[in-house]
């Protein structure tokens, strides 16, 4: 995607309620779509999606939507995660992680979190993991030859660098990575290298990138099988939300910097006045 | 596989003339496996494969060997190359280069290849590739840029590094990435490091390694294919014989310093009065 100009509208994926309408969704509908940062938005009824009411509609920015939809697709489609599986996921406790964490859990594998807090091991730890590594205080590389010493099976990455590397050298024969961010990079002129690659080669290693938006299609899917494990208790969500537009900036530092645990929201607060 | 020790033989690949059998092998039969570096080899013959005889036996250690095979499990099944596919090969006057590049070729692909030396670019012009880069001299990115504005779909790596990078930040959506080789690498510390991976997941990017070991049961089709393109003209097959056992380390480091073109095979004259 194109850089965000000087004065334009921050890209982003939201939830809204309709206040207008001249299609055929009708006033006071949850919609959701490519919002931005904006307390009112504009935008054709094509581009917008109508979202049965729920009892906690944000799940559909976390859990039930795009961020679920990527841990749902890396796990059981791309990671085809089985049984007693050795997983491993960084920014374990963030949005696409935490949920990922969790299906992994759900499916028998044994499953290790990389995250940056005490806080967050600890929430991790309660959510049942067999190992959580604070990649701030931890050797990576040795944690994980401690938790798996059988050798890890599937990895999801969202950080790259030297993460990636750690984990790569710790991989079993046959292992999958999935590349689905590189967070160390970003806001950098260049990604942290990464050294452990030739690993692959001997170990028949797949490393493969992808962007949610290629597997729309397994949506209604995912939001089933992931409704399922949110009513039976199986999935914990995690929600970290700011009020206010004007704070929309502190909820992206947070984010960057790791300060959140779970799905970084903001609320704009429904304002009469100002419709 | 462990280093090999002081004193050790060291480990190759090899055809060789039985001269003593006490197995179902008879004496004057044409063998293959890892034979190593010495004149004679005393092993089980389990461990070896008996070969047909034919015109040009050192096909055996090429073309129709193990860089042969590997050649055509990664351009036809994990490289899955079709007509008009852009394909770009590393190391491509090299054994395995070499003949990935003609069954590109043969395949209907736009092929460009990677190599070192102006003999060898001469000699990849003269086989019919669409655009040969000099890795010495010319500025690998930009060429690819240069020969692939389409981008690249397929390439097969025996490199790593620079030239990795070089070549992921020219991929279309959806390329494959095989990870065969990584010879910058060789003998040194650690690899060369690679920046661009976070390339792979917005752009889809398969990046698989692998070990043809794992593919040994392709081999007689792969075999099959490779004679019929022989036959047909549409592979050249091209050798570095250096001659004596005791020359075997000028053969080894003519790889390294990638002064061969094509397979590069010690050649141990039969001595009758050795025997």
């Amino acid at each position: 995607m194109p850089p965000v100009k000087i004065g334009e509208v921050v890209r982003s994926f939201g939830i809204g309620t309709v206040i207008s309408s001249n299609s055929s969704i009708p006033v006071g509908s949850l919609v959701s779509g490519l919002l931005g940062w904006q307390e009112f938005c504009k935008i054709h009824s094509s581009k917008v999606i109508q979202l049965p009411m729920i009892q906690n509609p944000t799940y559909y920015l976390g859990v039930l939507g795009m961020t679920g939809l990527t841990a749902y697709v890396s796990m059981k489609e791309l990671g085809n995660i089985k049984k007693k599986d050795v997983v491993v996921i960084s920014t374990a406790a963030g949005a696409v992680g935490s949920v990922a964490v969790q299906i992994a859990k759900a499916s028998g594998c044994k499953v290790i979190g990389i995250t940056g807090s005490d806080a967050k091991v600890n929430w991790l730890k309660e959510i049942g993991l067999d190992g959580v590594i604070n990649y701030k205080t931890d050797n990576i590389a040795n944690s994980l030859k401690h938790y798996c010493p059988e050798g890890i099976d599937v990895y999801l990455d969202n950080v790259g660098g030297e993460t990636l590397d750690a984990v790569l050298i710790n991989c079993k024969r046959g292992a999958r990575v999935l590349l689905c961010g590189a967070i160390q990079g970003y806001g950098k002129k260049t990604s942290q290298p990464v050294y452990n690659y030739p690993v692959a080669i001997a170990r028949n290693i797949k490393m493969k990138g992808f962007v949610i938006i290629d597997y729309q299609d397994r949506f209604i899917e995912s939001n089933q099988y992931l409704s399922e494990l949110l009513k039976s208790g199986k999935i914990k969500h995690k929600e970290d939300i700011v009020v206010g537009i004007e704070n929309a900036y502190v909820g992206l530092r947070k984010l960057l910097t790791g300060e959140n645990i779970g799905k970084m929201i903001i609320k704009v607060p429904h304002d009469e006045a100002k419709i």
